[in-house]
């Protein structure tokens, strides 16, 4: 499953790489190969490299902890700002080269990219909210298809191009290349390379999730990348070689008639299908999946560091459904924000990529360099040097791609890394100043430890203020009842039950009976007159502490909760903002289902 | 200023018509003359109209207030979602148009349409959040602007047109007109006068906010209604006349050359010069001004309908700033979701927009017939039948707006008004439910008033657990101080500091020492063991109530506050979750500015 994301790539990588070798015209594709075989061979050097982080770290080594562990907090926290970056474009271009499969499959769709898109996030971004379980068959299932398919495919072109001659006959000619406008140069090629890099982003996965494999973890683990990066590699190679012995080039991904290149490779080879459709499908099925895999990696990150306080501590806390809901709300609303800014065009997003994913890796591995050195193992030279070179080239991607990339918008992944660093920074200080300023090194002050003055707002007598009146009678026996009399017309109505249902019972079972204070209100304000009440109270009696009880409804149903409540809520908060430091706010919850049993409500 | 949406809707009316007509080619633009002049008649109908409307319902007729009383209820209802809806589009609408006669005067910008809409939409809802208070001259200043230059540009091209015999030179050539690709039909002339009512949508407005005006309110905002209806007319009129004597017609707005029709006609008549941009620029400003009127109507009609209990209360409450938070943050939402849906395009919102405000003048309309018939008023024969002329002629409208856009998107409005008819039931029905289940009409209980259990969960010994363990003293003498344990090297310390700092104080005061009760947690977790606690205490002690108080940090900077409380928030969350009917929340705040004098902290 941890494989799906690097697989996933294989969907867009080559698609990235050829797009940028249109203003070429036929004559780019031609490039695509030795492209691509840099691309397989930096991916073998990652291969290595990490099947030493995953032995070193058999429990979970992401780049966080080794950079963090070997190169100290500060390369740690930069690994992880880039991988946060990188968590997010995974899932943006995900979405976006998914439903770029799909409107090549259904033109119809084409103007309706973005909505989709974000429908797509959406229905992600619940599913991880509700947490998965044990939904792997569901998801292993379209995996097989998609490699099955894509495999089968690239076999039957490869066979077809090899028994023509090189010169197969494609069964939907695909759109003819538009006129060159460009010559080759250097520079169209590295753009082209830092693209295509892309393809490896999800390498690191496998990696970081290592304790989800059964024993013996490493070993599995590593079997696992292994046969990812293999089948990666074949699907790299096999696209490369078809894309120019069927003379397909990227289209215009903003144009009307765009096709992507799985796209037309397929309908090429199979022609536009059953065969055809299951593909698309299955593309469409794992790219989203991979975006999937993001949502998993994202929360958890920011739990690691919300342990170590440079994130809010809500981030490191489990929800109802023991998901992070922080983290996941968080990336789903980033990936939202992206895939609007930049349209839902996975080309758009591309430039941003890599550098989050590239720079993450070089301080993973510089990590595990440092790490060998400690280490008294006799392999620790090959170790390193095996670290090291792909800490060398990486670093070499990433200048590649920083240089290529720079105006089309890798300079936002310059600009976000070190704000996040920034703002991890700034989180823990205030963490340790808050800290520092609340500590306290004296004993409890026992003196003037009075009950409460409390102050119970009842709107009108009902099961609700009864328990709320019982509750404040039970904590202090100086308790007000406030009344807010918006309409004056109801009011006696309302002394005579008070009259009957509270002072009576109360004198005769020996209690002084509460306070009853009527505010008029004609403007059916209810928070000013309310808070003034409070204010002046608090100036009569400065010594003592007021407590505000506010009855809570809890429905049986979530989606009636914002019909209730918001007006305490809206009162706590002005009490609190009112800073008046002698006020607690009590919140009595009554639960409205067990309407029958109110007798048992206390 | 409330005459802002009504005049801005002359620069998107002329544009949705026109953009109807591209198919029929140069001969389309000949059938904006007789269009134009039957909806500046259904102009004037509605003027008459809603003079009267003004008179009867000094205090502000909107047509909520207008349709339900006088044809009940449920009408109100309708009108109510009519509006609402109406709303949303007015504030997509103007925003998109804005953005568009932006693009027109800066092609480059065109790829970023959404972004910038969105931009602009999330720079509203910031200004109405904090509440706009008394920016009338910025606001005025340049709707002066937006009037003098569009009149004048329109003075400057009849002159030129006049004085050249009809046939004036443009000193901009607009693009040149597609090639007709069908004929003029009555179903496309129709779909197009449809178009152009959008022209009329701010008329309510007027009606809607008559209590600002200076007294007498009434006169003045007659008047006030007067001039606007007379500018729109001129400039509908002006419009009308100037496109078809310069050639212009609308442009594929989906297309990467589009230009709208006020950008074309301003750049023909007077060039691109400083006049241009300053046209275009007051444009852009007026626009995103009448999509702000949306922002003060929506907020205003939902607390209506809250105040009716039709809508949740949330909606009724005045936030920190006195403006309806609720209201505005979910019209922003709403404006957010359309816009991004239809991508910013302001010719795809077109055909969701009429039917909304028309529905709402029918309704309107139909109620005054109605107000007049129980009136005993000489005139009311010639008043009623205005009111009835009106509401017929709305009503015809409807019902070719309906008939002509259904397909394009009127079928949205069609299904959400009766959804949010639904909806307002659904919610009074819930509201009702709740106060009969909660009525009380029997005596309060006065046995079994002991003081409840208090539970004080502490992580370290701090400034904020001796306030919070101070209170819970304060209200019951069997106080317990649950301490979650995750690392048991730090026991002994703490055990040390409760010794010192808690219990030998209590005993020298000669007060009980709380409880101190230590939960090892190996797994780091915090809400389980303590859940469990309180979940065991409350067997233990099924007829005692449970207190757990909850230290609350309140931040001096509002940007602090996502750092702490969260876990609070969460705790009390599944506190009420749990339906443990005898738990009660217990917020006692900590302020964390005053630090230097935390003494007086009690």
């Amino acid at each position: 499953m941890l494989g799906l994301d690097a697989l996933a790539s294989a969907a867009y990588g080559p698609e990235a790489a050829l797009t940028l070798l249109i203003p070429l015209g036929a004559a780019g594709i031609w490039y695509a190969g030795p492209i691509s075989a840099i691309i397989v061979a930096l991916l073998i050097v990652l291969f290595l490299s990490y099947r030493q982080t995953m032995a070193a770290y058999p429990h979970g080594g992401g780049s966080y902890t080794v950079a963090k562990e070997n190169l100290g907090v500060h390369a740690g926290l930069f690994a992880a700002a880039a991988l946060l970056v990188d968590y997010v474009l995974t899932a943006a271009v995900g979405i976006s080269a998914g439903v770029g499969a799909l409107v090549s499959a259904v033109p119809a769709w084409q103007p309706y990219i973005l909505p989709i898109c974000l429908a797509i996030l959406a229905v992600i971004w619940l599913i991880n909210l509700r947490g998965i379980g044990e939904s792997g068959v569901v998801f292993a299932l379209p995996t097989y298809v998609f490699i099955v398919s894509l495999l089968g495919v690239i076999a039957v072109g490869v066979f077809r191009t090899l028994t023509s001659g090189g010169h197969p006959h494609p069964v939907e000619a695909p759109p003819a290349m538009p006129a060159a406008v460009a010559t080759a140069s250097l520079w169209l090629l590295a753009k082209s390379f830092s693209s295509g890099c892309t393809a490896m982003t999800g390498v690191e996965a496998v990696s970081n999730g290592i304790q989800v494999f059964a024993k013996p973890a490493v070993k599995r683990a590593q079997q696992t990348l292994a046969i990812i990066v293999a089948l990666l590699g074949l699907m790299l190679a096999g696209i490369a070689y078809l894309v120019s012995a069927y003379h397909i080039g990227a289209t215009d991904p903003d144009g009307k008639n765009y096709q992507s290149i799985l796209s037309q490779l397929t309908a090429a080879i199979v022609g536009r299908g059953v065969i055809y459709y299951i593909t698309i499908g299955s593309v469409l099925f794992v790219l989203s999946l991979s975006a999937n895999t993001a949502f998993a990696d994202f929360p958890r990150l920011c739990k690691l560091l919300a342990e170590d306080e440079f994130l809010p501590h809500a981030f490191a806390t489990r929800g109802r459904r023991l998901v992070f809901t922080g983290g996941i709300c968080i990336l789903a609303l980033l990936t939202g924000a992206l895939l609007t800014v930049f349209g839902g065009i996975t080309d758009r997003l591309i430039p941003l990529y890599a550098i989050g994913a590239f720079l993450a890796f070089t301080l993973s591995q510089a990590g595990m360099v440092q790490h060998w050195r400690k280490q008294e193992s006799k392999h620790k030279g090959i170790a390193a040097t095996i670290n090291g070179v792909g800490a060398i080239a990486t670093g070499i991607a990433i200048a590649v791609v920083l240089v290529a990339k720079f105006v089309d918008g890798a300079w936002i992944t310059l600009l976000l890394i070190p704000g996040m660093y920034w703002t991890f920074n700034r989180v823990k200080a205030h963490y340790n100043h808050v800290d520092k300023e609340t500590d306290k090194t004296d004993p409890m002050l026992t003196t003037n430890l009075d009950p409460p003055l409390v102050v119970v707002p009842i709107g009108r007598w009902s099961t609700i203020s009864a328990k709320a009146l019982r509750f404040a009678m039970r904590i202090s026996p100086d308790v007000t009842v406030v009344h807010i009399s918006a309409n004056a017309d109801r009011l006696p109505q309302m002394k005579r039950q008070w009259e009957i249902y509270v002072d009576k019972p109360c004198r005769d079972a020996g209690l002084t009976p509460p306070t009853l204070v009527i505010i008029p209100s004609p403007y059916r304000r209810l928070f000013h007159p309310l808070l003034d009440y409070i204010h002046k109270l608090q100036k009569e009696y400065p010594e003592r502490v007021i407590a505000v009880t506010l009855p809570e409804l809890v429905e049986p149903r979530w989606y009636h909760y914002p019909l209730h409540n918001q007006r305490a809520t809206w009162l706590k908060a002005a009490l609190l903002w009112s800073k008046d430091r002698h006020v607690v706010v009590i919140n009595v919850p009554w639960y409205l289902e067990k309407r029958n049993h109110s007798g048992r409500h206390t």
